[in-house]
């Protein structure tokens, strides 16, 4: 042992497996937590124990709640026929932020994957067809990443939807607001000049 | 409410104030949190627990441990004469990583700092006084930040320790192992080169 006691170690070794956080910003936060018991350390464990008591999956749409269903899908407001099928959670949360959606969400859990033994099931993409037809859907929007396997998710899915009539879109892809041409990649530039728009 | 129920949010809020997270990285880490409950979420809520009953300063020096003497302080291996003070305990972690000083340690808690109202007696500058005193130290070694502050508040101790009539030193200033001229600042050039030795 060279830097604490084991207890301090063992936190430290922990908060390192944070994404973020690596084993010397780690060591810093476990220092501001014991600097901060008060106002911090023990707020942070209790909300920890909160979230692990409360926090489970949505069983219809796959979102992060402490329901069994989850706000959006529990909101009546939010039944507008419209479902957007994102990757994972933080995705919805962008879109959320964005404030834009009004719909309601399908969360895959990640994207198909051969080479991990990702199929289908996995995804919730049976589910995803069974709520269009529940749901009295009218159009599914495909949010997914722009990656290779996020494209092919994309088309198995609107493969999948394609029997049941219904109106299936992807989001554009373009140059980001306030992107500048130098920094982008090629792709982006293209995708964007082919998807080009009479002014 | 934009992006998750209350018990998240208030994670991610707490979360985000740890050095190192900003409120986008807490995001991503609470997701992480959620999915890997058994494997990291209790875990951790636990260990933070642990931390937040048992963590506490060593009475003699300032360092973070679990009894009234901290571990260094408590070992009569440490006994050696010599005394490394340092501004915090992530100072002293990165002393010991390196693993070549055998002595005891002083944590100053920070510098001297008329701006923040900071004292001698803040920083236990007159516990270092009766333990140079009381432990027969020979030598006290100044491993204090190479900073304005840092280094005012070792002219200080210097000042304070005057009359005792022991060795007081400082860590030597130069060029990093490792380190490349051109990437370097002048200060550190200069200084490197004021101390410079023969081969």
């Amino acid at each position: 042992m060279t830097q604490g006691p084991r207890d301090i170690e063992d936190l430290i070794d922990l908060m390192a497996r944070l994404p973020g956080l690596g084993p010397r910003s780690a060591r810093r936060a476990v220092l501001q937590l014991i600097k901060k018991r008060s106002l911090l350390l023990i707020p942070l464990a209790d909300a920890m124990q909160t979230v692990a008591a409360t926090a489970r999956e949505c069983v219809n749409c796959g979102n992060v709640g402490t329901s069994e269903l989850c706000e959006i899908c529990a909101s009546e407001k939010r039944a507008t026929g419209e479902i957007c099928v994102v990757e994972d959670v933080a995705d919805l949360w962008a879109m959320e932020r964005a404030g834009v959606f009004r719909g309601r969400y399908h969360v895959l859990g990640g994207t198909l994957s051969a080479l991990d033994a990702v199929g289908p099931e996995e995804l919730r993409i049976p589910r995803l067809v069974a709520r269009v037809r529940d749901e009295a859907i009218t159009e599914v929007i495909l949010a997914l990443n722009a990656t290779i396997d996020g494209q092919t998710t994309a088309h198995y899915i609107a493969e999948q939807l394609e029997p049941l009539g219904i109106a299936v879109t992807s989001l554009a892809q373009g140059v980001p607001i306030g992107g500048e041409l130098d920094y982008l990649d090629d792709g982006t530039i293209t995708a964007a000049l082919r998807a080009r728009k009479a002014l």
